[in-house]
């Protein structure tokens, strides 16, 4: 058994962020097993570690992160969208058919996810086995909880990073059956998107999630050109979520889009039929593609939301900065689309830990029966103005970088 | 003499980034004497102190920065502009009426200042001299080059942070003189902003400019709602520009005009006339103010623009950020305003470095005859993937923070 003294602050739901100042957290083999204000009697012989004016707060998760890209952090931010897929994203993303050169970055990918606080995600690979493969067995050894995709790509994409049909589903069936013994770090469908992807290749994808109960991430009316290519996928397709129903791709869940910049209202309803999450990348979304989720409104609509730091077109690895730009950005998209409304710190906050969480085992929160999966932050603090747990949190998320995190649990161990 | 070796960066113009792979830099008396691709012979027996993979780079400008607002950085910000400045900003600035307090805020603050490389800042204080005082005198003490200005406003202010005409006036006279043999550390007017601010006021403010050949720095068009109270200011008037030029404020150099968010043509042909400064605070602007400055625009206009941290509208002190984020929101204004044009990398690092440090003494680039007021920046690049210097300078922009400045040169002198 461990106790823990310090401030706490995590979200309840998403109107409630709970803030104790110098309370104490109860772990037994890594599972929360009481959140108190002041220490119950039973425990006082234990020994307490004590973080002094240190924040405890929930480890984050990242529901949409290309590793391969992590080289490409930011660089070519002022390139538009186009350029900066066919002369950096795709060049690079090729460069995985090496096993050498993937092992190098995805070592540093994972250390460098853990260096930032996030400890569950759900992260795009490459079409290439081999490299991720590598990156799967990475995590899964390291204990880390994620979801990872061999990338599906069949049309329309450069000759260099493009594979059959056949070839695509072959090497996503064993994909999965390579990884599906794993404890941790799980496979997930992963086609890229569905200008890539020929209807038949989402439709043997929809077979293999029924048959070995995978679940998908896409990229979902990222853009208004995909918003409109989408509908190009089959005759009489009236969005992009539909092509995903009709593959039978929403399933299993969880079913992760990420970005949803532009849903109809029929992708919001699709969507929340089946439990699924709408991803949103704020910093990713303003540097290579342009629109704002309107969050607010999903919110709103009682759908799950999550953040994702998409690297490389977000540049940032840390979710506590896409916190602050969640926020900041619903602020803009209120301004220049008056129907929304601001999302509030709880609400971002929410969304980067117990929301998105949620699809993993029992982590994003500090209550009862969670495990301790969490942070220490510290460093935050003036000593001529008292701030509260949750401001010091909130400045963390505006101001702080890394070294602001001084303690890292999973599963109560500190790593 | 010293000779430093390292990637070098800077601004030649707002078109051109030049980078050096392993140049030199022969500084004698904090002064650039020559920027070489090869050491020169006649020096090659000198020490060179050898910066490896560091990129050495100019020192940052910040030109709108509010030092009393220090405490609040990154706390409140899904708050609304009338919230955030009633609840917040006015009664944390009605505390430097004590000076103790002024004292802590204001050294934490400039240690901070220097900590994320900006050496050269335009500052606005509050209406208490004595306060005001102390942060000039400091910034003098260490040679900081920046405008300090103590703040007018005598309407339209909470009854505990206001003056009246004659006292602003009075406080003002006495604070430009007692400042005026500073060699680093120089007076600037600093009307609020118009809505604060009488006219009676301001024409005595522009008496002062004359009379003591003193500058000018206010908040300028920062949203629809002051664009429209501006007006009120005198009969007839039409802009917000139009103010200064009539109180003969715009006539010292440099007019230095924070947000301009929305300015009319006279607005900017006034800016321009008088050589003044358009300065773009991005996160403070999305933070609690609404808008984005038509930077593309205005850039084509041939205006001088530069970057303000804009604490603690702005929630982050290194303008390095705000770099990232001045061409982060010209890709939303052009999506939402396809009139305007994305900003690129190297516009925005000029405006951060040359152009904004041309308001002060020979600062903001590593030519010949500029101080060596430089950075070096390190721990950015991959083993895996070799990256240029500007590309090394782009990912600190973007991803980097105050760890990643590894040495900071004050007139040649490290700090």
């Amino acid at each position: 058994m461990e106790i823990y003294r310090g401030h706490i602050v995590y979200s309840k739901n998403k109107d409630e962020l709970v803030e104790l100042t110098n309370g104490y957290i109860v772990v037994t083999d890594g599972i929360i097993q009481g959140v108190y204000k002041d220490l119950p009697k039973e425990y006082i012989d234990n020994k307490v570690i004590d973080f002094g004016n240190g924040v405890i707060i929930p480890a984050f998760s990242d529901l949409h992160v290309h590793a391969p890209q992590y080289p490409n952090r930011g660089i070519a931010m002022d390139k538009l969208l186009s350029n900066w897929l066919n002369d950096y994203t795709f060049p690079l993303e090729s460069k995985y058919k090496d096993l050498e050169f993937a092992k190098q970055v995805y070592q540093a990918f994972v250390n460098d996810l853990i260096k930032h606080g996030t400890m569950h995600a759900v992260i795009l690979g490459t079409i290439h086995n081999p490299a991720t493969d590598f990156l799967m067995d990475l995590l899964e050894n390291k204990g880390i909880q994620a979801y990872v995709g061999k990338v599906n790509m069949d049309k329309d994409s450069p000759s260099y990073l493009i594979e059959t049909t056949d070839q695509s589903i072959k090497d996503t069936k064993a994909f999965i059956k390579k990884h599906i013994n794993n404890k941790y770090a799980k496979a997930i469908l992963t086609p890229r998107f569905a200008p890539t992807c020929s209807f038949k290749l989402l439709k043997e994808l929809g077979k293999l999630a029924k048959e070995y109960n995978v679940p998908t991430q896409t990229h979902i009316v990222e853009s208004l050109w995909e918003k409109e290519e989408a509908k190009k996928c089959f005759d009489g397709c009236r969005c992009d979520m539909q092509i995903y129903d009709e593959t039978g791709l929403l399933n299993v869940q969880p079913f992760i889009a990420a970005h949803f910049i532009f849903p109809s209202e029929e992708d919001i309803k699709l969507l929340k039929d089946h439990n699924g999450y709408a991803v949103t990348c704020p910093d990713a979304t303003t540097n290579v593609i342009a629109g704002i989720m309107p969050t607010g409104k999903l919110i709103d609509t009682g759908i799950n939301l999550a953040i994702g730091s998409d690297i490389s077109a977000g540049s940032y690895l840390g979710i506590y900065r896409q916190v602050a730009s969640v926020v900041r950005l619903s602020k803009l998209k209120q301004f220049y689309e008056p129907e929304n409304r601001t999302v509030h710190f709880n609400e971002a906050f929410y969304m980067a830990t117990k929301s998105g969480g949620k699809i993993f085992d029992k982590v994003g929160s500090l209550e009862l029966g969670y495990y301790f999966d969490a942070l220490v932050i510290d460093g935050l603090e003036d000593s001529f103005m008292k701030l509260s747990p949750i401001q010091l949190v909130e400045r963390f998320c505006y101001a702080g970088d890394s070294h602001h995190i001084v303690h890292r649990y999973l599963r109560g161990k500190e790593i």
